[in-house]
């Protein structure tokens, strides 16, 4: 057990992430005149790089879209929405469309260089996992890369909403066309989530103002004692 | 754009996060002898329980397993892995097994009540859920909510790791065992990820000194400019 006054200080530190969750909600209007910082964007990216994945493949990757002509040809192809023309920057999660040798074979051949471990140290492992993927169907394998990404959602809302950044998680688009215009086929990557970032617009955004409102306590929360 | 001392400031107030999500690692052996404060694990739970979901349906439930004999039946589930008992606390993420009009239901009768908004006035959203998510395999509908919950754990190890408390993000179990011991089924959910709370065994971590390993910038990130 932590003593009492390490407890405090972690308790008061978590304090302004906390706060962040509180404050931050899915942006229904950005003001487009407001560019986030550059430095602050990356910031949200790096959050998104350490994300944790099954087996350390970290199966996805992200497109930032600063380009407005791009940005407003993805208002059609999310169902006219417009905060993806009205955002500072777009993020586009594209995830790998299947597991395969040289993928998993790559990570590994980084992992063992960047470790410093002997050559062949992960083998067994590798073959483990190319013994459970590669004969999987690549829907199935898709389904579980798509899965990481949402991890990194997490790790790259929480960031931006320390860092007073708003942005709005978004899967309500056609992911064949943003796939298309991105050109994410011919990259053996499929999008699977849109996150707009930028600054709120007070004064028209709609959802600004109502509860955020969530499971209560106890219908999220089992405790077996 | 921000002013240049609000930046600074943001800047620096998120350098906690920053360093707690490189802080963090899974951990692979816990010490047994170290509980989580309670404080801590409610702090986490909330983090999840913030988490934005699909359409706010937060189709994700946790269970926080303090019962040492049921973390010990998880270790055979968990295929040997002795996080899962030495671990202070295990959070269990579960996800709805399909969407049903029951559920959406409830979801948008509880945002009506709390945002003090008229009665039916999210009617035509929650029909086009229906028309969406009803008609459709349970197969694609759990495959959705699973995606939601691993937002949830994003934003549960971020706020553990900023509480510098370990954890280990776990999906290799058997789910079907898992669900069985926590009487899953009936309740209509599926478990998804498995999360151990705790503090590391700095003697006995074979993974706490090893380099985490992620995707290069060039490699994780394309720029659209």
């Amino acid at each position: 057990m932590p003593k009492t006054n390490k407890l405090s200080k972690r308790l008061y530190m978590s304090k302004n992430l906390e706060e962040a969750l509180h404050w931050r909600y899915a942006t229904k209007k950005f003001d487009p005149s407001k560019k986030v910082d550059q430095k602050l964007v990356d910031k949200i990216i790096d959050a998104a790089l350490l994300t944790p994945t099954s087996s350390g493949l970290h199966p996805f990757r992200v497109f930032e879209i600063r380009n407005q002509d791009i940005k407003n040809k993805m208002v059609p192809i999310a169902m006219g929405q417009e905060q993806v023309a009205d955002a500072s920057h777009v993020l586009v999660f594209a995830v790998w469309d299947n597991y395969t040798a040289e993928r998993i074979d790559h990570v590994f051949a980084e992992i063992t260089e960047k470790r410093k471990v002997e050559t062949g140290r992960y083998n067994a492992y590798v073959e483990r996992l190319k013994a459970a993927y590669l004969n999987r169907d690549a829907r199935l394998n898709y389904e579980h890369t798509a899965r990481q990404a949402y991890i990194g959602l997490g790790f790259a809302m929480a960031m931006a909403a320390e860092l007073e950044v708003d942005s709005t998680p978004m899967e309500g688009y056609i992911p064949e066309q943003l796939d298309e215009l991105l050109g994410l086929e011919k990259l053996g990557l499929r999008s699977v989530l849109v996150l707009p970032l930028g600054y709120r617009d007070e004064a028209n955004d709609w959802l600004l103002n109502l509860a955020k409102v969530r499971p209560s306590k106890e219908e999220f929360l089992t405790v077996i004692e």
